[in-house]
């Protein structure tokens, strides 16, 4: 099944504990499409960049068979840029620079191939211009997930409310979903956002994993205990991508697939922050994912069949 | 097997989000017992309570199986107290009054039957005490576990670190697993810490799980999302008192039992948190706690059988 992926395409500029890089390919839909790509080759791109974005990782894109024709170059402009700079514990970063440059009027373009899209992932963007994407499909996907931050929370919680009527699943970290639903305990917040639209919600809690909410169904995927967490950047994308494409891949909606689902893309989000940037997704092998997902199959296999008296 | 268990038993007054206590009952040795308790009724008990020790909670634990003979009843003294007030997220709490009182100068007293016991979990006290414990043993037990927090590592840390060459299991939280190790990834952590003597490892992430080290095996034990934690005084207690409890009843150190522990340990926790003190323990029954430990089989289990590809 198709996959149309929104997002920001960018420039990072990263400083971690382990080291500083000069202007490195970044963006929500970068990340995503990339890890998606690993699963499906029916990824649909909706972004914008400017003339300064390397044509080389859009044929790369391209050749791991995702479409570009969603993709808008504005060649006198200036691409989307941000640089951050982590603490110690990589939990908390400092935003040093962000200039939106083409992402600041970003008006998707969805082409006709496009508005029929069954799966769709909206990365973090305004949500307005989520909505948008939304209301140029011609036809109802059978699943759209969204990705969003307490940025949005903050600036434009109206619009984010309106647009996560329309969407199946919400992906976010466990602060988010405590701020969006104002319940500190989160099975309580999934319940509360759950009565707000998405019939999925994913929370995820970086080193303690994620959870997982379908109506009364819950689950909990750890996190492997990794011995570098080297640059954090992109791995909430790199979830959403792998969660998306698995799902769009295997086109099943049950709440056993989207477990799988949620597995791969948590294996996905581990090698992303193992070196800056999308390094780690782009050399990434089948062999290499199947072993980290039997990893996270291992970590939290116990059998209790032996009685306790 | 038989379980001596060391630590304190006290009064505590409570302040939760939801609801305040006056004294009650608490204490690191209240809490393991009862949990224990619930596995094995060959518990030996070694503490010191004032005359103001209500005898109901002695005789209640008597009946439960558990030998006070080791329990030293200071008639003309007052037992430790303390009084605590947890923040909104429960995760922190400020300490209002601290009364050592008989904990003051505690010297562990082990009966003679006490001395060949072959489990032995030593909560959380001065360490120099703890060793005391261990140095008063007259034959070397199959399995020591001891718990201690950050407080010793700032006052105590030279003594901390020479009872932990003595000892084979330390259970701590991820914050003091950091700063014993002076490793943030809790893995490296977990390398460390066990250089330093145990050989089996468990740092408990709160409503995060927990994680069980033994040599190069790994196993996270997810937590349940619960809708309330109404009080957590205690869960870590309860959690070392379930855990210690299974092993010294299965008498099997096997890394799968090792893994099956800490999913009864962390059932027994989360009933611990449902009320204040020790009253959800108190009347706990066994069906109850195999529907929890249920529920820890179901919250991780996913099935990746059908191929992805």
């Amino acid at each position: 099944m198709s996959l149309l992926v929104v997002g920001s395409m960018a420039f990072d500029a990263l400083e971690t504990p382990y080291g500083k890089t000069d202007k490195i390919i970044g963006g929500a839909a970068t990340y995503i499409c990339y890890s998606a790509a690993q699963f499906t080759n029916q990824v649909q791109l909706v972004a914008v960049v400017g003339g300064d974005f390397p044509n080389e990782v859009i044929d790369d894109l391209k050749q791991r068979g995702v479409d570009t024709a969603g993709l808008q170059i504005k060649a006198d402009e200036k691409s989307f840029f941000w640089s951050g700079k982590y603490h110690d514990n990589m939990n908390q970063r400092d935003t040093l620079v962000t200039e939106l440059n083409v992402l600041g009027n970003f008006d998707p373009v969805l082409p006709e191939a496009y508005q029929t899209a069954e799966y769709v992932m909206l990365g973090n963007l305004q949500p307005g211009v989520q909505h948008s994407v939304i209301n140029r499909l011609t036809q109802k996907p059978k699943f759209i997930a969204l990705d969003t931050m307490n940025f949005w929370m903050d600036s434009s919680l109206d619009e984010l409310l309106t647009v996560i009527k329309h969407i199946d699943c919400i992906i976010i970290n466990d602060e988010e979903a405590r701020q969006l639903s104002g319940e500190y305990h989160l099975k309580l917040a999934a319940q509360k956002i759950m009565e707000m639209g998405p019939s999925v919600l994913v929370i995820k809690k970086g080193e303690n994993g994620a959870l997982l909410f379908k109506e009364n169904d819950m689950f909990y995927c750890p996190a492997l205990p990794l011995e570098i967490v080297f640059d954090p950047t992109g791995a909430g994308d790199t979830f959403a991508g792998g969660f998306c494409g698995y799902l769009s891949k295997t086109n099943d909606l049950s709440f056993d697939n989207l477990k799988r689902a949620v597995v791969y893309g948590s294996a996905m989000a581990s090698f992303c922050v193992e070196k800056f940037g999308t390094e780690r997704l782009i050399d990434l092998s089948r062999t290499a994912l199947e072993n980290r997902v039997q990893q996270f199959v291992d970590i939290v296999k116990f059998d209790l069949s032996i009685p306790l008296s």
